[in-house]
């Protein structure tokens, strides 16, 4: 690509923000001009990309014209309110929110699982919830070799998921519980303590009973996979890690799926890396993935309970390939698509 | 009962040995003799129950005799070695390891489900692991509504599960990054490090492809609830919490359950409490749990991926109720059965 592409980040100085800007380095994306925006708190706060230093402001809407694509992860509000001016300015929004992924006329995109869909985006484009990514990009493969007929996926996510200001209040109750101190149990971003805890509520509750972080594992997984009547059921958990979100995950396919050819098939799947090997101790978890763009796989095996189950464990960093890598490999996609 | 009991308590001084003594001075259980073993490390340590000083020596098999009950929870090793001599000397042994738990002629119990089990006792009884005992307190008075056919449970439990030494490794952890510092990963307990990480792995690895942790909830939970066939599928995993257990299950029975049947019988069992209120931010959670007795549910719900399933969360203190009150409970109970 010898064209360069005018980028806009909103939400650029919150967790997954900066990572946006750390992706792109790396990927060496040919960024021509970049604008960055987060709310006043942030304005004129400096953010380095290639070894310059680009200022912070805060979004007008006339700054949206002329640029190519904008990347958005602050609230469902902010995205709500930017995405569709994103457009009309003719630029392609890539939302990280929750906003519009549920739209028939707003692409769901994993682009290791269904990057047609971006063909028919109208200006905006929708990246799935951190815990979604990595169960559809193990289950997708796995399904195109048996249909899957049922999901049940249990999470354990880390704190990350929950932003910037969730990291500073394990990082706070961690130094407390270090020094022998009681923790602060009057949290500012959970509703009870975190550090050596476990909240079974992410996302508002619903009154199903499943909270909408589960829902989402759902609705979304089926958009994604093009399967509106998949059975889905999660529980979503976090956990005290500072980052990359984990998942237990039971499959059940149509016919009998052999372990063996499981991990072949995940072996062989780009994005994925399989790590399993119990025996020498060697399986995803955080400290695997926290920092890199990899899904990883393990503890692949029958499952005991069903004839034509697989079950597995599958390890990615959400702010990565849970959030910007998804975004900026969108980006990518788009360009070799011709749609930009 | 104004009969006092002579109690042995092999392991003293662990983390589950400590709680034999905190549980029976709480219950004001009648111990006349208190005889306390642990390795030569220990001996020669005091610990106090009923505001007296108890020395803690190394077993020796002449001082088995004239005991009621002796409490072990030491390793299988030690559990296979003393067990049996336990009950050569007329006493009866109530063993928190996997040692004997999958003999015919032991009864596995938890009293609340199956107390009946232990008058087929021959002066061994088992406790189950600290993970089953939860789910099954749950799953029993449901099951007993309309019969289980299937159970999925992905379990986060905690460190103390692996013993006190376990403990002090998460505080090393925690401590050095309360400070900033890196990590140590060249630990002693865990195979990697614990803090802000999950460990997909807990006790021995088996050809399966299930972990013997794993295994444990299939057959201990088959064996407790008297259902041999039992299809059941478990995934557990080392979560940085340094005390209770949680689990996420799945039940299908074989017809519908209504939700609000569920949860009324689940609030009408023994043991059990029912906190289930996810708009108002109320539901189990490990700081919940730790230092009680109960069995925690919440999260009750329907599967959604199934139209016979119940989904639920369940929370409680290992080092109790899954290890040192259940084995206080069924000594009070063999005593109340006269069974000694």
């Amino acid at each position: 690509m010898s064209r360069k592409y005018g980028i806009g980040v909103v939400g650029a100085t919150g967790a997954v923000g900066r990572e946006f800007l750390s992706v792109m380095e790396e990927r060496g994306f040919p960024v021509g001009e970049l604008r960055l925006w987060a709310s006043s708190r942030s304005k004129g706060r400096q953010l380095e990309f290639n070894d310059e230093k680009h200022s912070v402001d805060v979004l007008s809407e006339d700054a949206l014209s002329g640029l190519d694509f904008v990347l958005i992860s602050a609230s469902g509000a902010i995205s709500r309110e930017v995405a569709p001016k994103v457009a009309s300015a003719g630029a392609i929004a890539i939302d990280d929110s929750s906003a519009f992924r549920y739209d028939d006329d707003v692409p769901l995109v994993v682009p290791e699982v269904n990057a047609e869909d971006l063909a028919s985006h109208e200006g905006i484009v929708a990246i799935p919830n951190c815990s979604t990514t990595p169960i559809v990009q193990a289950l997708a493969p796995l399904h195109d070799e048996i249909p899957l007929c049922r999901l049940i996926a249990d999470t354990y996510q880390s704190v990350s998921g929950a932003g910037g200001l969730a990291m500073d209040e394990l990082g706070i109750q961690t130094q407390a519980m270090g020094r022998g101190e009681s923790v602060p149990v009057n949290t500012d971003v959970f509703p009870h303590q975190i550090a050596s805890n476990l909240i079974p509520s992410i996302d508002d509750p619903r009154d199903d009973g499943y909270s909408k972080e589960e829902w989402k594992v759902s609705a979304e997984t089926r958009k994604i996979m093009h399967l509106p009547d998949l059975a889905v059921s999660a529980t979503c958990v976090r956990v005290p890690v500072f980052r990359a979100h984990a998942a237990a995950v039971h499959a059940e396919f149509e016919t009998p799926f052999s372990v063996e050819r499981a991990r072949s098939i995940l072996e062989g799947t780009a994005g994925v890396c399989v790590v399993d090997d119990l025996a020498g101790e060697q399986y995803p978890m955080p400290s695997t993935a926290a920092g890199n763009d990899t899904t990883w796989v393990g503890r692949i095996r029958a499952d005991m309970s069903h004839p034509n189950g697989i079950v597995f464990w599958v390890v990615s960093d959400n702010l990565r390939k849970g959030a910007a890598t998804n975004s900026i490999q969108i980006v990518e996609s788009m360009i070799d698509q011709g749609l930009r």
